[in-house]
């Protein structure tokens, strides 16, 4: 638990670390090949249309001098930059709503002062962005981010919920807009007469509703029964993006007999206008800010500098959690002493600087995590089939699979891991046949059918590489040309996806999970323990966790709260940060260490021996750890892809046949807690509740520092 | 198979029959108590809400002539008497499509007629209802209903999908007449200028999308997670009512800032006006018609007859299919008689007559099903507690559930089948109890979970009685009382709930589960074998269902392209009675005995042994039929209540346990073929593919006389 605080120790640890794999974080993407555009252009998508959507927002509130194109560039430039140079490329940068709410504020104070005014205020902000830099540069440099392992799932998951409310405030404030007239319009224009802005605002409901359901449901495609394998994988891998097109074309289905401005489209300047560019040479400017303006830039500063140092740690731990195995170190001191470096190179061309985004970092995770077990997955079952064809014997199987498999893995640091997926594979099928009695026979589709057996015993690991990474930053890159193109894009287009995103983050949740819970009949309770499911819910009582998930949303709704205030709202995060207090000296109070242990286990609390894990352990053998995992992958498969599968090996399900039989087990918690294999045999379902391992929310620099 | 046309002489089996239950009909329906208003409000609503538009098309249609209140008067005065002195219960009258279209045709002949004109109309209808009811009386003395048992699943199925689909193209049609301006209106309104008629009809498109997207998930209420228990019954009994007035009342949220005509509402005279009732003396005028026109009433009196026969009869059928297992006698040549009556008193009075009518009719059965078996239950499982409560043994635990089943039974002239029902309870769980080694310990949960078990084994059954139709019916009147609060509702709302009605008809009909499957992929078809489904999925190769399902859709295609014709369109009834001998004489020719038997059995055709049910037999003994029903009962509740359960009672089970072990035996149809209770274990999803066993549509009056 060495938090070092040591000057540049964390940043060496991070380089030592990511040097050591930085070759194959460009190979492994390359070798994924063209499938590495699913997770590419799902994430491009997620990162491009709420910065458009934030450049419109500092359009209206800067008079012009910020637009789209500006906050476009911004991602673009720090994207590309991390990903090629960053630590962790799994974190995904951009301009975030706390930016465009600073820089409001800033506007509003320059354009009134006299000797700053609206001309310098770009050249201010580059001061601004300068002191940031400088504070950024000491937090990197003293290692502030080991503070970041005190930062448990309780905080993590409220942040995450809280960011989901923010999306969809916006999504529902945009909706409202769409009816009345926006600001800065002129009022006498033929689409803003009553009539007019009424059937706008009912086309923005269809048009937001339409994409929000459909972009819901086709990330469900795979678990479709009809339609082709690969029609069906295509719309869950690039459906959303597709239904954007899609709506769009209808928006202009009534075109002809309606007024041109109807529906509301994105606004935004001509990137190819010379206007869009006059402000990229602020740095001639920044000389002609009076001295005072420049010290005083030091109180935003401060501001930004608390929020990037959050913001960014938390994107990245959130996009680095336990669940996802991941096998590459982090590199958390290392990355805000880059964003310092970027805060600066945007604040001298006079673009808002991007940071660390939640939700898109996760979600990038997670759609890697699909690719990579797709990859894993095609690959094994081709083995699985050839030496079925080969009607090899059980040994020889496991010896192919093992090849195949070794040769798929990224050769790392930890092998230790990398190595279990395959024990497993083997004592799994082996218990398999050895139930069947098929030792020593040929291997064959009914001791073992390949594609599911494969499915379950796969671990959930992350295709970790640069490239889709770098690829979704030049892609944003590209929407600053394709401006034109994009404001065919109804505005109302845009709320549906941030409904769709707001939604989209919520599975997985155990904060929200456990929220469902509170609402769940106590006579259908049982069906959540036929899931996959937090072990809290087996091993905490009920009223217990009612009360921490009370406790947790009394605290969301504080700061959500105090978001609405005028300026100090985007301090929110500090509220966040006070949680690690709370949770480390004021909860342990009020609740048993065990529970607590389970609802927000945190490093610093020794974890005690769980009665779930000892059940599994004495009923499956070593298969346990990979009964779990199954589970987590699936689940991550599904948050991420939509994907149905039940997991139910032979072994699980033979161990467990019995307590599934009966009916009654099934509304008994103390049966089903034990037979994981149940949630198989009745599955074919969506899982709902969360990992099945009381985990860390994420990997901490320390314990990454301690290995 | 005696097709008996003596005169009369199905008149007085239906009445002899019907006579014997008379008392039945009436102290069942009270015994029912207030849980009758369930089935009651879900008919209505289905009743009303068609009659009701279909007025306003006539309105428009006839001047003014005929309105909603005149349709909806006959409605409720045909079902009322119906109801009182009908033969089935069961069936539900109506003015249907067909008679707006006829009464259409007729008022643009009468309308330039110098000698007969609009003020002659009424009378004349009144003859050409004369002369109908004529014709009825007719065909009921003659025992044409005898007909109606070479009708098989084949026509009637496809009957009830092309009625799906004019409900589904009336939705659509409604809609976007929403956009334009409606005929007979004065287009200098503001509410037709181009902007107010594109908000309306935007308008439009939220409400009856919400009304149909929230509709069909209230119907879905009782397997929702949250909520009490009571809370989610509430929602789905009542639900689909209840939410037309919610989206009725969000029509008015917008109502301060827009005119008044929008959204358009339905648009009505006001009952208690004068003008109203000068057609209810219509009698007096009749014999001012023209000779010549009374005799030329004869040919529309034709057209309207064939159409009347045939959809009552139909109607009467769907509404009595063999799953819902019905105790009491059907009775067609009687109601057709009664129906003629209707005819006359209808024409006399100068409304348009009601007839039989789909869906309602098959929906007011199914939803009696779920009734009967909430009673059947409650009742049961009270019981089974309170003996294990009094730990009694298997012997007098199964004593009193004879006991408490008996007095729930219709005491009736079938009583080998009411008996059914407990033989099995009694085999299947001393069944269980032995694979658990309990015999003779006291009976308790772990071997009985009482609320499932008896669920499972409850056989389907019917409230059959009087008074639901009977409530609805006076429901339906009271509409036109209501009148002036029933003009609040928008148009558009009717058209989701038109929507609504055509997609709650198609689950359970073989017809369209079939389309399904053609598009299911053939590597998903597996999932259909896990769920309950029919017979010939697993006994007909899919090569000939395809065949079969093509031609039938063809078929389909056809009577839908002929219902476009302008006035001969109202006889495509005259191509689905085609069916009949295409289905008995040439299909036998393409496809052989056993698939078609499979595919549409027909009472004339001996059914050879199936594989299936044998097979069910030697494995469960005589469970299988119980097991069997289990399936129709839950298929049966899924669809009328949505109510997800699923068949998985120990003996099922353990019998098939190993083959539910085994994950690949999942892909064999001839496995999973024998083992029902794999889609028990894997269950836990709503079924979707029609009954199991291969019936005849329904009962079919000779085969009752027979009886």
């Amino acid at each position: 638990m060495d938090e070092s605080f040591v000057p540049f120790g964390g940043i060496q640890k991070d380089l030592k670390g990511r040097l050591l794999c930085y070759k194959q974080d460009w190979t492994g993407g390359f070798k994924a090949g063209f499938r590495i555009l699913a997770p590419t252009t799902y994430i491009f998508f997620a990162s491009a249309i709420p910065v458009i959507s934030f450049g419109e927002q500092l359009e209206r509130n800067t008079d012009g001098v910020l637009t789209a194109v500006q906050t476009l560039a911004s991602t673009a430039l720090c994207g590309i930059i991390h990903s090629i140079i960053g630590g962790q490329p799994l974190l995904i940068l951009g301009v975030a709503e706390p930016t465009v709410i600073m820089y409001t504020f800033m506007f509003n104070f320059a354009k009134d002062r006299p000797d700053l005014g609206r001309n310098l205020f770009l050249a201010w902000t580059g001061w601004v962005c300068v002191w940031t830099s400088a504070l950024l540069f000491l937090l990197a440099i003293l290692g502030a981010c080991s503070i970041i392992n005190r930062f448990t799932r309780l905080a993590g998951e409220l942040f995450g919920l809280l960011i989901a409310m923010l999306f969809m405030q916006q999504a529902i404030k945009g909706l409202v807009d769409e009816f009345s007239i926006p600001m800065g319009e002129n009022p006498k224009l033929i689409e803003y007469i009553p009539s007019w802005r009424f059937a706008n605002g009912m086309f923005a409901l269809v048009l937001s509703f339409g994409l929000m359901l459909t972009a819901l449901r086709s990330r469900k495609a795979r678990s479709w029964r009809y339609g082709s394998g690969c029609l069906r994988g295509l719309i869950a891998d690039y459906g959303v993006p597709l239904l954007v097109l899609v709506w769009t074309a209808v928006s202009y289905i009534p075109s002809g007999s309606i007024p041109h401005g109807i529906p509301r489209r994105l606004f935004s300047p001509n990137p190819w206008s010379r206007s869009a560019y006059e402000n990229w040479t602020v740095i001639k400017e920044m000389l002609d800010v009076p001295v005072l303006y420049i010290i005083g830039a030091f109180i935003p500063a401060t501001m930004i500098a608390v929020l990037y140092y959050f913001d960014h740690s938390v994107a990245s731990q959130l996009a680095q959690q336990k669940e996802f195995n991941l096998r590459k170190p982090p590199s958390f001191h290392y990355d805000l002493l880059l964003l310092g470096f970027l805060t600066l190179l945007c604040g001298l061309i006079g673009i808002p600087p991007s940071n660390g985004v939640i939700p898109q970092s996760p979600m990038h995770t997670k759609s890697l995590a699909t690719l990579k077990h797709q990859l894993l997955r095609n690959r094994l079952v081709a083995t699985a089939r050839e030496s079925i064809r080969m009607n090899s014997s059980l040994g020889q199987f496991y010896g192919n699979m093992q090849e195949a498999y070794r040769q798929m893995q990224t050769p790392l640091v930890y092998q230790e891991s990398s190595a279990r997926g395959l024990k497993e594979l083997k004592e799994s099928t082996i218990q398999a046949a050895a139930s069947m009695g098929h030792i020593g026979a040929p291997v064959d589709e009914t001791i073992f059918d390949v594609e599911k057996e494969i499915d379950d015993l796969l671990p959930v690991e992350v295709k970790e590489q640069r490239l889709s990474n770098l690829l979704q930053a030049m892609m944003v890159g590209g929407c600053v040309a394709a401006m034109p193109i994009l404001k065919m894009i109804p505005t109302s287009v845009l709320w549906g996806y941030f409904a769709f995103m707001a939604i989209e983050s919520l599975p997985g949740n155990q904060f929200w999970e456990r929220i469902l819970l509170m609402f769940t009949a106590p006579s259908r309770r049982y069906k959540v323990l036929e899931e996959y499911h937090a072990t809290f819910v087996e091993t905490v009582p009920f009223k217990t966790v009612a009360v921490f998930t009370i406790f947790q949303t009394a605290y969301l709704l504080i700061c959500f709260g105090i978001t609405w205030i005028p300026i100090a709202g985007v301090l929110f995060p500090l509220m966040i940060m006070l949680l690690v207090p709370v949770r480390q000296y004021i909860l342990p109070r009020i609740f048993k260490g065990a529970h607590l242990q389970d609802l927000d286990a945190a490093e610093y609390e020794e974890s005690p021996a769980l009665p779930f894990n000892l059940a599994v352990e004495t009923e499956l053998g070593s298969g346990a750890s990979f009964a779990r995992e199954g589970e987590i992958l699936d689940e991550i498969v599904t948050r991420s892809r939509g994907e149905v599968r039940h997991v139910c090996s032979p072994k699980v399900t033979s161990s467990t046949a019995t307590p599934a039989r009966d009916p009654a087990s099934m509304k008994s918690p103390g049966h089903s807690a034990y037979s994981p294999g149940v949630s198989g045999l009745r599955g074919e379902r969506s899982p709902r509740i969360g990992e099945i391992r009381p985990s860390n929310l994420g990997r901490s620099p320390s314990s990454s520092n301690s290995k």
